[in-house]
């Protein structure tokens, strides 16, 4: 029996009787309020209390906590959120998809060292092909960030294969995709939202006649089985990679399926050593322009 | 007769021998092939033969033959390329979407001006609402573009509602959404790439058993309506702005439909002189900051 009487089921209950609203500003928060349950969740996992952290809370506070109370690996620049892309030919992750607004080359080098991680370790992917966003296939097509780190990624020693256009994203571009956070974040919620207004729309145009709504009752089946592919409660979250623990930030809105989910992503992460793979890796390939 | 015995139905024939291949260096090709026919036709309109240029061909080498022969209005920092979007609740414009691969606030506090010209004269749009792509609502979420960016907009006398979510831009973000061309592009072809993989997967699961077969025959005049309402073909093409000519870029694998209203699209923007519109408004709302 935990606190309160409560049965825990044998596990440990922990109180942490704070709240971080989602629209907080996420550093005061975690500093204001350490008792706020992804705070107190962050430090028993620096603590080795814990082996990961599941949070659907502010995902700014998530990341601050974890910066504060995990800290970054020794030699990773910045973090970076990973999330698994529902891709018609098996998952891909997207990275970052939010950790950092603006983001250096050097940054976008290592996001693509911990995105192989990633999909070698979670996703089971040997020898991941990696490209980086941008705006048309040739070398020479982006911005100054992406001619760049293009550069550091065709020398990385990764299966670089080099840049992804943002209309395969979902068809299955690579199985990682490396951006900046604020490209990542627009690209995931387009994703997201697009979707999802597209089969709204055509709910809509198939109610409007009696013989669509007959249809729409013969391809339920066939629509549910497209909605589970696509659902991002099948991967229940997402990675925040370059910590010396490892977190999960679920969707806010999260099921109960997401959660169980999550946790799952999580275990596998612990599993797998998923921080131990990355410390392991980082320093061995960085090159000293990234210093 | 035009040369060589054509009958161009009373139209003049200018003959433009040279070819710009689809992945040909923009700018060395323009130089280089005089007669090309963008560039021949970016050359009618700024000596005053012809009223607008509409191309299928090299986005990149129409911006470059723009802006050797049509120059950039007085006031234009740099051209941007704006996209009608199909949104649920009616078209709105999206832009930079891809002329300018990095910006800087200013261009972008340009660029709501210029789109606001854009709905008001093509889409007959009054008092359009200017959004800016971000990533988060609050003012306070964003890169360091889009933070300074926000600054300039708030005060430009555009009716300026604040950021826009990625996610929300099908279903009708804005009237007028705001961008750098590198985040603009990845937008515009992930909604597009998007549609068309959604799609094709449901097509492939409804196709997948005999009673989704069948519910795929009675559904299909409603998948056809939608499919109308998304085509890029409707609209037919982006407008090139900022230049002292009208210039319509139409998609590289466009149909005789898309030409036609891409042509259309055209011919409104000269009706309303969108090009005349353009020069007016900047210059008077243009803040000393961003001379």
């Amino acid at each position: 029996m935990g606190p309160r009487g409560l049965d825990t089921g044998g596990l440990e209950l922990v109180e942490a009787p704070d709240t971080i609203a989602m629209d907080e500003k996420p550093a005061e928060a975690v500093r204001a309020k350490p008792d706020a349950s992804l705070v107190v969740a962050c430090r028993a996992v620096a603590d080795r209390r814990a082996d990961a952290v599941v949070s659907a809370g502010n995902t700014g506070a998530m990341l601050a906590a974890g910066l504060l109370h995990l800290r970054r690996l020794p030699n990773v620049l910045r973090p970076a959120i990973a999330v698994p892309i529902p891709a018609a030919n098996g998952p891909s992750v997207l990275l970052d998809s939010g950790a950092n607004a603006d983001a250096r080359p050097e940054h976008l080098l290592q996001f693509g060292h911990m995105g192989a991680v990633f999909a070698e370790e979670v996703l089971g992917i040997a020898r991941p092909e990696v490209r980086l966003l941008s705006i048309g296939e040739e070398a020479e097509k982006g911005n100054q960030l992406t001619l760049e780190a293009h550069a550091l990624l065709a020398e990385s020693g990764l299966r670089f294969a080099g840049n992804a256009e943002s209309r395969d994203l979902l068809a299955g571009a690579a199985d990682v995709v490396v951006c900046d956070g604020f490209t990542g974040n627009v690209a995931l919620k387009l994703l997201e939202g697009t979707i999802r207004t597209l089969l709204d729309a055509l709910r809509a145009e198939i109610a409007a006649t009696p013989r669509g709504k007959l249809g729409g009752l013969l391809i339920r089946p066939a629509a549910a089985r497209l909605r589970t592919r696509l659902d991002p409660d099948t991967y229940g979250g997402a990675y925040l990679l370059g910590l010396r623990g490892l977190a999960v930030i679920a969707h806010g809105n999260s099921s109960r399926v997401a959660i169980a989910n999550a946790i799952r992503l999580a275990a596998r992460g612990v599993e797998h050593d998923v921080v131990g793979r990355l410390a392991a890796r980082l320093p061995e390939r960085r090159p000293s322009a990234a210093v």
